[in-house]
């Protein structure tokens, strides 16, 4: 199986952003490494990914799990006011 | 397949709104807008659409997320008082 | 099919509460209102409704999203201290 | 079909508590109002929480909603620092 | 049915502990009680825990009590900075 | 059976880490040593993890755990600004 890349589970080391909107990919890519770290092999990604993605009940929980990190990463910010 | 319009996770780029009510309308667009991200093909999105709105868990678990993203925008605006 | 009549999401457009029974009242309020958001056709609803109403995992779901609602609202109020 | 008796959602209508122990009391009840406020009738609500009470996940799903109406009195009341 | 001794919700009836450790002991012990609370019956809540025990599902979703119950806890605590 | 070796609940007894990357690993033993905590028996933890680690509900599951001991880490930290 090919293994993904090691990545970093927190991208450039940093919760601050310029803008919401960069806060707010920060929040997608949290979520995104998190599964990344339980689970490597690349292909089971791939198959489980293309699963939750037609799946109405995954891309909810997958969208709360963003809402999740942005609340984290929207105080860390200050809110960008 | 029809890929649905690139659009900004986070609309004028901004968490502060005037109102409580537009706050609110954000909350809803931030969760929509996650899903978007992941899940671009718009046939699979409106099918998927269909079935979770005729289903009561997945409206309960919709508006839960809707739920935590007005905390953040709530608490970002001060909650407007 | 018969639309529900359209409301505001946030009645008043105020979190401000006199006291924590309103504010509880609210909570439940914004809850509904999300889930007429999505799901405006009313047969449905009530339907949906009657399904998760007698369901006890649905009500303890739908009183998880009540006491996220109230979490922002309660705070919003500085808790009524 | 007999109905519960109707009662208020915040009984004393206030987040304040002597002790932690009175919070996590309240927030319990709390949560219980949450479920009769959506579902009346008492046999259903009987049945439904034989049910719940029997079922792992049910419980467990019961005990977050504690948790989270927890962390709300809980600052409402400083911690009872 | 043996019933389970009748336990006070929150130990020492405070929230402040001497140590993130204790903490999050304390938080295990929140959420057990809360189930506590719901499920007197000693007989069925041993049977019920040697289910989710075995169960991924399960003990994800008993996690998650004790990482909201953890994130009061830490608060009170004033993180133990 | 062989038992998983006992380990403190939060490694160092401490919620400050001295980079964000840090406080992210720590966000995943947290949630990892709750369920050991649970379930001490080893074997069955490995092919309940494998059981889980294919499935995508439980990864996004897993990783909503994470997002929730992370906020509070994040906090902590004075989110490491």
């Amino acid at each position: 199986m090919t293994k993904v890349a090691q990545t970093p589970l927190v991208p450039d080391n940093t919760l601050i952003t310029k803008t919401p909107e960069e806060g707010r990919a920060l929040a997608v890519v949290l979520a995104r490494h998190s599964i990344h770290a339980m689970q490597g092999e690349l292909e089971t990604l791939k198959s489980g990914r293309a699963h939750y993605a037609n799946d109405a009940q995954g891309l909810i929980a997958a969208s709360h799990v963003i809402a999740v990190e942005f609340g984290t990463i929207a105080a860390a910010n200050n809110y960008w006011r």
